[in-house]
């Protein structure tokens, strides 16, 4: 099947001429690496003492990505599944868009975090980045299409070139998947719904106790203010907040301070308010608050968490949600609701050590918290940035963090020892003796066209238990075995792989009875 | 809901302060360039005189790609869960990987097509490149993980810096549907089932008559060697005769004689070969012919089309199979029989205007066919050329032409006119007069958490017409109308959109009602 050795030799020969012949004629580098690669290869096909290792390079993946093998594929799909379920069950649309766009669509969206943007090499022609979210090309897709409403899914892999800490689930390249509503529409009510969606999907994937964290950018911003936080430092300052879920206040505080100039007594007013957390009656205290309701922003703030509050209550979410003072979010783009879903101490230390509550903080008493495993919030102004007149198409999203939840998943799955089927096969066709490989293919097709899934051994004449064991191992249901004396009657043996047991059916009645067994099954 | 242009303007100013200060820090200029990204963005919210169009790019996906909005999405998904059917039911298992590999994995494996190939910029760490088949991850993913045997498919973008014929289905950014058999097995057995799967998939998405052309490398390498081309011109010369399918023989042999210095002779002599083709008789006559049953490369072909056609036969396909050698695919790494699926004259012309058979040249008198709508064949030393070792895992496998295959059904439901359901809502919740927007989410909540299908107007007080009218434009089923009339005995009114038929129905049946009515729909 594969070139005999000698082969190899003549075609490792030809290829030296081949690149003794570019040197000799000094071609460009480019043209001759191609063909030192290529010879290389080729000795390297010839293994052994014969063919020194000439794979200079660790057989690896880019650092901070994987591949997915049948196993991790099987609960990715179906972890997948269950949210797209979800997002179509509130009326969800699915685009895609490209994996990279031009540079300039992800210029100034991303603050402090633009450094970790992938770019294309320049090649000739446009000057690309790999997508660093979903939100951006949204944003980019409804402005150039003059989209003015739209209420769309997207699943998708994004690339961000962070530290990676695989075993938390962090990557350079992950899946997300956004459900965002765009449209001019009245306060909180779309909003709402997207703290519903990741309650209903945190639910349906079963993942353990969770909380939604909320908050409100515009009180973010009134807090800074009243505060005393300089009106060009409310950026930079969030951004030092928006660590409080992995850093102690202390270090927070220091950054504020020492990094970030602020003055002292202002971060410690900061360091009051981001301690609190609570429900409606938060919002009443915050609203008759001295400092706070004399900010416009702060008031219009906490008007807006009041009613989204509200909402979430009739969507029976009061003991799922908590406005959270110190929920800030990294990106620059938000403009209102802030919302960030949180696995509870228990449900995420399967993935990773329990966390201690001191890491969080002595500003906290919350059960320690590991794993935001959803987040998203309202950004009005993002759209307006690609449209040529600045038209705004004020939206609000969620992305769902799966890689996450599969981490969390995987490891209860090893944990538990069990494992998944990662192919769907209903049927396996096996020959009880030798010369029986085209009588197998027979079956085959007629199984196939009958739309059962089946398979064989590609071997002209492989042992009977051999096969008996390739179902076992795969958890394959049924198998047919073919033999001479059956087949000269028209029948063949049907035999059920758990229990062993068999019976003769009848060649033209094969595919029908299978049918059978598998909707009693 | 979006800031206030008060509020924008004073941001500006903000922002506008930063930049100066920044200048005058003479801090880096990407730093600058930033934010000055953050100013011009800011400002373009404003829209109107205010802001002068600031947009210096224009807005566009990169050339070669495209966004897929809910209607291409829909169909999309219709054709790749058909693909995916099919190879579940040959018992594939489906891995992912990396959009990128590091860039010495895809050195020396594409021969003159490398230059297609998009690397990333170098950002410090590794150097990387965006995969540019799903075949070569495949072998670097095997040899990693020293998988000696696997029947899996993997569906996902790759990338190619080519000439973009974006009406044809040629993308820079596209979709590849790849099922592959690894292992060790007997002659033609994994082969012929590819070549199944081909069928079964051209079958299924009822996309018109093809025809799915055969040949072998081994073969072609016979009849190369037999006409007189010298050995280590194999591959170019084989590259030439890949582009008989868009070329007529005549700018064929030019380029072997003028570009690859082949002679004329020997040309002419491959021209006799390359327009033959037929079935298992046209074997017969090429194992009796003089020039090739002296070379051992071409009687190994050709026995194994013999072997190829005989299994094809049994899966039903003499009238699908055409044994072709003018066969020749572009890439370096095929070992064995290689395939390929095209569309037929009529099925393919929906997309783009007829191909004369004149393009096909004077060498064949076959109906002309456009677009190879999937392809593959054997390759048994790529995985070796991964191994430290040179373990050699032989592979077969097919790839999904499917961007090809969307652009035919694009055209031919823009041409039906036919407009697909591009959501899946079963209920839309109505108010029938001011004041129930809290009613209404009640409802919603009520048919979410039943698992029903469901979505309303986000604002306050919507006209009944609008909603009504939504619902049609949509193809929503059913609705529902809150009324205070009906709320009051517990009621809410259920209407049928097609029909208009209303009837008066108990809150708590409502999601049963509205179950038993889709099943019974």
């Amino acid at each position: 099947m594969s070139d005999t050795r000698e082969q190899i030799l003549e075609q490792i020969k030809v290829q030296g001429d081949l690149v003794r012949q570019l040197k000799a004629a000094k071609e460009s580098k480019e043209k001759i690496d191609e063909q030192v690669a290529r010879l290389l290869a080729l000795k390297a096909t010839l293994g052994g003492d014969a063919a020194p290792t000439n794979q200079k390079f660790t057989l690896k993946t880019p650092k901070g990505t994987r591949d997915y093998g049948p196993q991790q594929m099987t609960l990715r799909q179906g972890v997948l599944d269950k949210i797209v379920q979800v997002f179509k069950r509130h009326g969800g649309e699915a685009i895609d868009t490209p994996v990279f766009e031009l540079k300039e669509v992800l210029t100034g969206k991303y603050g402090e975090d633009s450094k970790l943007i992938y770019d294309l090499k320049d090649q000739g022609g446009e000057i690309l980045s790999m997508r660093y979210d979903l939100t951006v090309p949204l944003a980019r897709y409804l402005a150039m299409n003059k989209i003015s409403s739209i209420k769309r899914y997207h699943i998708a892999k994004v690339y961000r070139r962070d530290n990676p800490a695989m075993t938390k689930g962090r990557y350079r390249e992950f899946y997300q998947c956004d459900f965002d509503i765009a449209g001019t529409y009245d306060p909180m009510l779309p909003d709402a719904e997207c703290v519903k969606i990741v309650s209903e999907i945190l639910d349906t994937l079963d993942i353990g106790d969770y909380v939604i964290k909320l908050n409100h950018r515009q009180l973010l911003d009134g807090m800074f203010q009243a505060c005393g936080v300089p009106a060009d430092s409310f950026r930079t300052i969030c951004s030092a907040v928006d660590k409080l879920d992995k850093s102690p206040w202390a270090d927070v505080r220091k950054e504020m301070v020492e990094e970030k100039g602020l003055d002292e007594a202002a971060a410690d007013r900061i360091g009051e308010y981001v301690r609190l957390s609570g429900g409606a009656e938060l919002v009443e205290q915050l609203l008759v608050d001295e400092k706070l309701k004399a900010v416009p922003n702060a008031v219009k703030g906490l008007e807006g968490m009041k009613l989204l509050l509200k909402y979430c209550s009739i969507f029976g979410l009061d003991k799922r949600v908590s406005f959270d003072l110190s929920l800030a979010r990294g990106l620059d783009y938000y403009t209102g609701v802030i919302y960030e879903g949180v696995l509870k101490g228990e449900s995420a230390t399967v993935a990773s050590p329990a966390k201690t509550s001191q890491q969080n903080g002595e500003q906290t008493n919350e059960p320690a918290t590991v794993g935001s495993v959803a987040g998203g919030g309202r950004y009005d102004n993002l759209v307006g940035m690609f449209d040529p007149r600045g038209k705004a198409v004020p939206c609000v999203g969620v992305s769902i963090g799966v890689e996450r939840i599969f981490s969390v998943l995987e490891a209860r799955a090893a944990a538990s020892g069990l494992k998944l089927r990662t192919s769907d096969v209903e049927v396996y066709v096996a020959s009880a003796h030798k010369g029986l490989h085209e009588a197998r293919l027979k079956v085959l097709n007629l199984l196939w066209d009958a739309g059962v899934k089946a398979e064989h051994s590609y071997k002209l004449n492989p042992k009977l238990l051999v096969q008996l064991q390739h179902c076992e191992e795969h958890q394959i249901p049924l198998v047919v075995v073919l033999g001479d004396a059956e087949l000269a009657q028209g029948l063949v043996k049907l035999r059920e792989v758990t229990t062993r047991a068999e019976t003769n059916v009848k060649l033209e009645d094969l595919a029908a009875e299978i049918r059978r067994r598998q909707q009693s099954a």
